[in-house]
């Protein structure tokens, strides 16, 4: 048998449709790292890097040791988690008035929280995370029931047609980003009631059981994903009521019709990881029936937290210095914290500059 | 804060343990890839490759694209599943011999395959894999019960002081490798009877529950693993029993005791995974208590699947044609499987004769 004999099964198609980004995106010297305070936060891409060089006194664009592409830095001459913030809105506002990017068109007035190794840096509009390839983090409900008849089965929602964002598509039961100011368990349980008017004596039995990590791409941008994923088992007789008029239908399925609703192109493809993995957890999929089952998992869970690892030079010496500093007493003078702010020392060049290896610090 | 300030939490302190070698093995310039019939199935370190030299018919060094160390080739003139797993196995029988590896001191009589994307090339002896960084596949089984004053609880088994490998230590209930010749339900059915003495009405409740993956080193060489894992609920009054004498003791232990179990020198370092991910998946370990909860579940399921890339150019082309082949009808002759025995065209060279780039087919 020759391994090009193998059937590509459909699960590992759909996985391989949601890691598009992930299984490919990285060899095509179309992005930069994003930078803010020395670390990366993102990934910038050709399209989006292109507006950005229009606003010379928010972003630096400096040389970088792996990409000749070089990469993008918030200024880092702006203090605090504020002054991050309102500097960068204003350009995502401009960039919004431009109509240039089909992204912004979905602005929701509703911010995600830009972080690096737990540290918030600032807060961006969610509609934008896209353009900067910010990791995203969301939670999602699996709302399912072990019916005497049909054994395990799963509500899905119909998103309603006036989203901005896959508009008519199935979806799982209940869903929601992780906004800036919300708790993960929260936030399942604030989705819940509003999405499927679930009642608090039900939404007591939430289950949490992990999260699946994955990174797709769409003519939006990029969506580094992660979803912190609930199971919650309910009564037979139980029907979900939307009551935020984001939800259009709500249906129970089958556990194998369930599965096909999934393959269609009528279902969301980044709720999708999170169905498979239920499936998975609950032996509905299993190594004995998917022939790709190590590799489906393990595209459930895509190493998203130790992608974005460039740091500029002065950055990994400070970390060293502290580091040092915390291990003994301190024998080496810290940089103040403004000294971080390398703008002047760096021309800022535009791509077309070309790649010129230099020291960024 | 600083983000050195953010204290490592135990239990990222534990996956990074168990995934030494993915996090840090890679810098080391000390290992090669390992091919067999032009496909990479493992790699080796330095202390195993000075051996393999002096097996010059069975092994050929070759230059590699990526190592200026180079890499290791199962000889290509070995024509079939039999013949490679022959000459290999004779090597292997002369290295215990000596006496320099202690892995093989394990020995077992019991073969797991060497594939490569789901393509048997030969057998090798279980205690030998870890020479060779081979993907190794195993089954463990969760037995728990939800007990009436403890809540969830879990049964740990402690392993006898006659095993090759971590006598004595705490382990999963229930787990074993995946040999040539059984499945992986079949196993899990198998060594639930042979180390616990799970009676077929119990054990038919076996849930399959996904699977983990690491990369572990340790002395006794590399640790690529992947553990199907079942989930078995239990009623309370059930006791496990030892029947193959591989088992010294069984004890049940509340979710907490388990936990703080693990962190103990006396649990078996790469069984830690798979208590972990039952942990999480059973909403005991959760994003809202354990704040690295998402590096920790990427770290337990690390892309193993896709660290073996290498392929020499020869395959590389034989898989092109092959696909082209597929698509429409042949244009172009395939090349006759012997022809992917390369070695009279290469000169066998030694890691002493230093790097030079050259075409390998």
């Amino acid at each position: 048998m020759s391994s090009t004999e193998v059937k590509l099964s459909r699960l590992l198609g759909l996985a391989q449709k949601f890691n598009n980004f992930y299984l490919t995106g990285f060899h095509k010297n179309d992005i930069r790292p994003f930078l803010v305070e020395g670390r990366q936060v993102g990934l910038i891409k050709s399209d989006v890097f292109k507006q950005l060089l229009k606003y010379p006194q928010v972003f630096c664009i400096r040389d970088c040791d792996y990409t000749k592409q070089g990469l993008v830095e918030l200024n880092p001459a702006f203090r605090d988690y504020h002054e991050r913030t309102e500097q960068l809105e204003k350009v995502l506002l401009d960039l919004r008035r431009d109509g240039l990017f089909s992204a912004l068109q979905g602005w929701r007035d509703e911010c995600f929280e830009v972080k690096s190794e737990h540290k918030a840096l600032l807060k961006m509009e969610r509609a934008a995370t896209p353009l900067f390839g910010v990791r995203k983090y969301g939670v999602d409900i699996n709302g399912y029931v072990r019916h005497p008849q049909h054994g395990l089965c799963i509500w899905l929602q119909q998103r309603s047609n006036n989203k901005e964002t896959w508009p008519g598509k199935w979806d799982n039961m209940v869903g929601g980003g992780l906004s800036v100011g919300y708790g993960i368990k929260e936030t399942a349980i604030k989705e819940a009631a509003e999405e499927a008017s679930i009642p608090s004596d039900l939404v007591k039995n939430l289950v949490s059981a992990g999260c699946v990590s994955f990174f797709f791409e769409s003519d939006q941008g990029l969506f580094p994903n992660t979803e912190y994923v609930f199971d919650l088992e309910l009564p037979v007789d139980f029907i979900p009521h939307n009551a935020d008029g984001e939800v259009q239908a709500f249906e129970l399925l089958p556990a194998n019709k369930c599965m096909e609703r999934v393959f269609t192109a009528d279902f969301k493809t980044t709720s999708a990881p999170v169905v498979i993995d239920f499936l998975i957890r609950h032996g509905y999929i299993t190594a004995e029936n998917e022939l790709n089952f190590t590799q489906i998992v393990e595209l459930l869970h895509v190493p998203l937290q130790s992608l974005y690892t460039y740091k500029t030079r002065l950055e990994q010496k400070i970390q060293q210095q502290q580091q040092q500093h915390q291990a003994q007493p301190p024998q080496v003078a810290l940089p103040k914290d403004d000294s971080n702010c390398n703008c002047s020392d760096m021309p800022i060049r535009s791509l077309e500059n070309g790649h010129s290896k230099k020291e960024n610090a």
